[in-house]
């Protein structure tokens, strides 16, 4: 059995930055799939057993069972000795990117996704309203990345692996990132570290079936 | 000089979560007003020279500068020595509850808000939604409080005044919480709380001036 377990399915940004996190740091894991599409963690017995908040991703680690991407990076810097900071002023820095991604970043991102890509709602009031305000949070971390090889403290770390949980998925999204050239040349850099893989590539269930 | 100076207006939730904390603590503070509706916050000079995320609140306490409620709270938690956590578990705990806010309460609660309250769109495509999401939410906070008093520990924590940063304007939101017995009562918790203030007695700019 492996040290980490992480229940995922790889259609999951959320679930990619935890993913990320143990695959670049060599960690001994093994993903868990959760049938999302089907409603598998959004089910009464979810709530119950595995996760009150109905989401994924969780990790089981040596009888803990944690939820929330960003407390699970938060847990595995110091468990694993990667990816973290360097004094408390860095670790605020990076707590302040990651509420910043929950809060701007990722929430509508990865809402316009699901709506366009997997509810396949086509264009609407609601798609419109979640692009503005996704592309008002790119506008403010292109700013921010501008002249920075990464989000803090010019090396990666946990805050970055947040940020990027969606942003693989350009095509997906519906959104072009040659708009933000500072988060294009950043998602490059992350592509470039070693071991790096896809969403697709690091988690199960992807192709989804084709509904009958 | 006080110690602490909080960026803020009366309207703001975010801005509350971290007025709220400070007056509990019977800290040295004073509110310093933005003019928020007048686009004060997403202001290029103050996107250079307060917060790059053009947002509030921010706080300044000897020099340093902090923004990100949850990063704020964190902050203050160590330096006032309130509000916090008993171990790494509790921390962790109060961090999910924090990014659970960030991602899925306050967002979805706040947005909500503004556009019926503020931007005045009437009921819309976007209004609806957002009202789905946030009473999603609500769910999820109202299963974990029952038989809890308080979100964490079950004494005030940080958590809590996260969470409830919106959850004290029912009526500008357009929410009956009466539908949350469990919330219902954490709040009138929190409002029994010695000191506590309503948003609209904490910070300045209550009432907004009519419109000409």
């Amino acid at each position: 059995m492996s040290d980490y377990t992480l229940h995922c399915f790889a259609q999951s940004g959320n679930a990619y930055k935890v993913a990320l996190m143990l695959e670049l740091s060599g960690a001994d894991w093994t993903p868990q799939w959760v049938d999302f599409f089907n409603g598998a963690s959004r089910s009464p017995e979810f709530r119950e057993t595995v996760n009150e908040m109905g989401e994924i991703p969780v990790l089981d680690h040596k009888g803990t069972r944690l939820t929330q991407s960003g407390v699970i990076l938060d847990y595995l810097t110091s468990e694993l000795g990667t990816f973290g900071w360097k004094n408390e002023e860095e670790r605020r820095e990076v707590l302040r990117w990651i509420l910043f991604d929950n809060h701007k970043l990722t929430s509508y991102t990865a809402t316009l996704r699901f709506l366009r890509m997997f509810a396949k709602t086509g264009e609407t009031e609601v798609t419109a309203w979640l692009e503005g305000r996704a592309k008002g949070a790119y506008a403010v971390l292109d700013a921010h990345l501008n002249g920075r090889s990464f989000t803090v403290g010019d090396r990666p770390t946990i805050a970055d692996f947040s940020l990027c949980g969606y942003l693989f998925w350009p095509d997906e999204i519906g959104i072009d990132f040659s708009a933000y050239p500072n988060i294009n040349r950043w998602l490059d850099a992350i592509r470039a570290l070693p071991g790096w893989k896809s969403p697709y590539d690091l988690m199960p269930g992807h192709p989804l079936p084709a509904k009958s």
